[in-house]
């Protein structure tokens, strides 16, 4: 049994996309609760309504005792502009939560890593419980809130701390404050919707930047946009270039990314999810 | 009279660029002789070349005494692949040489700024001359070269050292080992072809990782593309709420960028090209 907080601190979801991960939940897994933040479905520009209102949604899951886990509702873009902020004002109940979420919201996943607040979980988003696809990604998600790790990333051997990342949310994080330190660990990264010389770009400033790592493992480059000439080089020969260049193990193939076959990782040493 | 060579360190020129270049120099700038490398007009993949034909092209221009300036082709992706390797081979001819360019090869301008080799200069490069309007912005590289500052971005005071930067550019440089310290200076970023919420993520990024600098001013922000939805703030916003946050003065607009207001920006404190 987890209870479930659900806000929105990058971009919004629709009371749609709601209904459907409660009609899952109600449908599939009685054993949890999912409760939405309403800032979920506030808009303002480009985000799920201003800074001040999406951080005072996330302090309000976080700080609550009521609730075991906050479910990030989606990325896009926004999270690295109250995560700082937010993360100052967590009381001791967030210190016991589990943070779940990906793409963006992988800000917050860093700011919590490095500040050691509750466990951050690199998983699916309620977003893709609307589309039949997505629902199988987000039963996993809901299977490991249930104590089944069926749904971890393959290769994580309870041995190495892990992290997984976007691509870009980790190259944009370095020398930020809320950049934790990746010394010793296996680092995932994915992306999506980038042209192959941008991926190259990233991985060069990311592999330059990170500290001694026990190795790095590529995940999903999906929807790369054609571009007006090929790059010459795969996604697989890029990681492995710039990996060889810095002295990385280039460790292979990880299964996280914005696909359905998006999975499980806990930052650091895998541990149940709260609740369980 | 100066003496110029030109390479491509990240994607090629035609000849058609090359003829166009060296028309305008016949016809306006007979003080200066130009030079294109044939590693200008090769390709491969994203390329022009392959990384150890545009290195070997720049370190021969650099290493060469008969030059007094080298001028990079053209931008695009790529000069972050060579840079480290061509400099550690730079010789004490490529010690005493004007370099320019900016965009991509600002990875460049930035790894020769932190080894202290030459004078770094953002400026408009060669690809420029072929179309009408670029050619003014081409004319004002060609005048400085010959002496004369009336094509110096207007803000610099000679007073504090100011560096030009495009914002992915600079944001990808840290953390690397081609990061120039830029305590001090005055730090100009521009854009072009990249969403607003990316250049807000970049800002993010940028005002995070910059040390104490004396000021950041913001260049042109070009050919936006359009988006699904309104980011909801203007560029100028975005700098001043991300340097706002980071306690860096915010400075006002610079003319730099990817238009034919591009003006010269020599890194450090502005000398005269080499060769006058």
């Amino acid at each position: 049994m987890s209870r479930i907080a659900i806000c929105a601190p990058a971009t919004s979801i629709t009371r749609d996309h709601a209904r459907a991960l409660e009609e899952l939940v109600a449908a599939e897994f009685p054993q949890h609760s999912v409760w939405f933040h309403e800032q979920c479905f506030a808009e303002e520009g480009h985000f799920a309504g201003p800074d001040i209102l999406r951080l005072e949604a996330l302090v309000e899951c976080a700080n609550n005792p009521d609730f075991d886990i906050v479910w990030f509702a989606k990325g896009g873009y926004g999270s690295n502009r109250i995560a700082q902020a937010a993360l100052a004002r967590f009381n001791d109940a967030a210190r016991e939560k589990t943070y779940a979420g990906f793409s963006d919201c992988g800000y917050l996943l860093g700011a919590l890593y490095r500040a050691g607040i509750g466990q951050a979980v690199h998983a699916s988003m309620p977003v893709s419980a609307r589309s039949e696809s997505g629902r199988e990604a987000v039963r996993r998600v809901l299977r490991w809130f249930s104590g089944d790790n069926s749904g971890l990333e393959p290769s994580l051997d309870g041995q190495t701390p892990a992290v997984a990342f976007n691509l870009i949310t980790l190259s944009m994080l370095t020398g930020t404050p809320m950049m934790p330190d990746l010394t010793g660990h296996v680092v995932m990264v994915e992306e999506v919707s980038e042209h192959l010389y941008a991926v190259d770009r990233l991985m060069f400033q990311v592999t330059n930047a990170l500290p001694r790592v026990a190795g790095l493992r590529l995940g999903a480059i999906s929807n790369v946009p054609e571009n007006d000439r090929d790059f010459g080089q795969t996604e697989e020969q890029i990681a492995k270039f710039w990996c060889d260049r810095a002295g990385i193990p280039y460790l292979g193939r990880a299964r996280v990314g914005h696909t359905l076959d998006n999975h499980i990782v806990p930052f650091g040493l895998a541990s149940p999810a709260a609740g369980q």
